[in-house]
């Protein structure tokens, strides 16, 4: 930042897992604030929140709250975002928007800033910050598409339970104790809030995040699939996905085959665009066993990437494995980077 | 069994995870024994071992321990049975071996019953039994194979800690107990005893199982991309792997991509052949949330498959997850079955 205006911010969900960890990172990062503005549903209104050592009341969010707002975060649930965006959009703030409810509109940039930033540029209002799972794999792909191009991309997914919430963090933790206590485990919340099945976390591994769609695929699948094309301006790009939430509080990891267009290249042609690449961090080197795992990526910002192996059988194919913080980079990260580019470029 | 006729069996590895549950096994099914003999290692010599009701004495085992033994079944790690399985068929007895030490030696039979039974015919002495998550996807892929051809398959593991054998337990239960006190964790066994770094498993994900090749995959998986190719006599099989230890005790599953070669087949396709195939399970049902998970498979026998999806991109894709005991059938209950098949088909 080199600008020295300032600016009216809103952080709505700021009580939730993702509103922490924004609030955390405009602090760290010195971002240029004139006003914070705490937001949040009724049930968590009046709780007292810390920003640079000032306890904040947190406040019901209503439409009148964004009125002198220049930018509002958003990252309290699909159906406020619907309700709240366009009324926080009337009243002038630009909106980023943390939930799946605007990015697959035409008119919503969806972005990660180092791989389309420039979509900012034509929002109309919103910016959608896309699904966790998707950031992190666009991220490593994006350096590899732009020079040697991409025409399949075939993705495992490893996620940590924290991308449920911070009710699912406890759900995990609590039933880790009631195994290994030997007890029955209670299950409640995962797969997904809501729907009709409930398996335990513990110990265990969940073929399913977010509800199914009528095609068999997750609606958590469909938001990879969906929103990498988008973002990578890539509609004929073929991508699958297969989503898993497992064992662990945080960081996502993902096991991505890709079939890149040139023909002849090698694991080197790749690791020189990946560790040039920005917000890229390239942690690979078998002789050492250096792999990035999620445990290590936890409150990082960047993208790690890593077990990058030539098919044994396709000459254009290629394996990788991914990680990133979940609520950061998947979340926190991308969307105060979006804020920051919004103020950089005068976007606004 | 309808035989009357019993025989000498010999347990190499007693005391290990997977030599108690073939014990377990043994006993569960009656299987048709005269004499069982317990052996193991000089270390574990000399403890004792419950089978049906009775104390029995695990003895160190020599070349000389196999005389009069008919069947011995091996598990007690690859350097054991590289001294002591020429040793045992010298002696006359057929050895079941559950290491990697000959699984590609060309004169020994690499066998998952339902999948290869009749390869049992030809052995030398020596049957090897594949590696556990090598023998849930070819059980999984030998229908489809069968009915409709298969010539690409693209696997992500997801492996429980059992498979690096009971003190990876142990060192589980131990970290997660320190995570959830917040104290260090002690990382000294995963991902290879042994190996020059160690990383801790307990809420994490470790892209490292078995020690790296030069190649830049793991010895993991390499044994899943010859061991397939081997197991289903299809040389030319494109195999890809990507392997996996995660946070779990017991199972392995896995997502798996593969390219038939019939064209316009659907999902219900594939599971009229997977339902009806031998030793697999078929739990199917987006509108139940009904799939296989690693608790559920625990002790079980059956290979669960799950998610089959067609891709969207490409006709011939499909997807699916599958989920096997990683110690039942992916190790103790496939070496028995490989004995019962020896006595059954008189290839003793």
């Amino acid at each position: 930042m080199t600008e020295n205006k300032t600016y009216n911010i809103a952080i709505l969900g700021a009580t939730g897992a993702v509103g922490q960890k924004i609030l955390q990172i405009l602090e760290d990062k010195a971002f240029p604030i004139n006003e914070v503005k705490l937001l949040s549903s009724k049930r968590s209104a009046g709780k007292k929140v810390m920003f640079k050592n000032e306890e904040i009341v947190v406040e019901e969010a209503t439409p009148e709250s964004f009125t002198g707002v220049d930018i509002a975060l958003f990252s309290a649930g699909g159906s406020v975002s619907k309700q709240l965006a366009p009324e926080a959009v009337k009243r002038g703030a630009v909106v980023v928007d943390n939930t799946s409810a605007y990015r697959m509109a035409e008119d919503v940039p969806l972005v990660v800033p180092e791989v389309n930033q420039a979509d900012i540029a034509n929002h109309q209002g919103i910016i959608a910050n896309p699904n966790c799972s998707t950031i992190q794999m666009v991220a490593a792909l994006k350096p590899i598409k732009d020079s040697y191009g991409i025409n399949r991309v075939i993705v495992s997914t490893y996620q940590a339970v924290s991308g449920a919430g911070a009710e699912a963090n406890l759900e995990l933790e609590n039933q880790t104790k009631q195994f290994l206590n030997k007890d029955e485990l209670t299950a409640e919340l995962l797969p997904v809030k809501g729907d009709k099945k409930h398996y335990p976390i513990a110990f265990n591994a969940l073929p399913q995040i977010d509800v199914f769609q009528d095609n068999g695929y997750t609606f958590e699948e469909m938001k990879m699939i969906n929103e990498t094309k988008k973002i990578l301006h890539a509609p004929d790009l073929s991508v699958a996905a297969t989503c898993v939430r497992l064992p662990f509080f945080t960081s996502h990891a993902e096991s991505i085959y890709i079939e890149v267009e040139e023909e002849g290249l090698t694991v080197a042609d790749l690791w020189k665009v990946l560790e040039t690449a920005d917000g890229v961090v390239l942690q690979d080197d078998p002789s050492t066993q250096t792999y990035p795992t999620p445990l290590d990526a936890v409150n990082k910002e960047d993208v790690f990437v890593g077990r990058v192996r030539k098919d044994l059988d396709n000459d254009k194919g290629f394996h990788m494995w991914v990680v990133a913080d979940n609520l950061m980079k998947g979340a926190a990260w991308n969307t105060v980077q979006i804020a920051e580019s919004l103020i950089k470029n005068k976007w606004l």
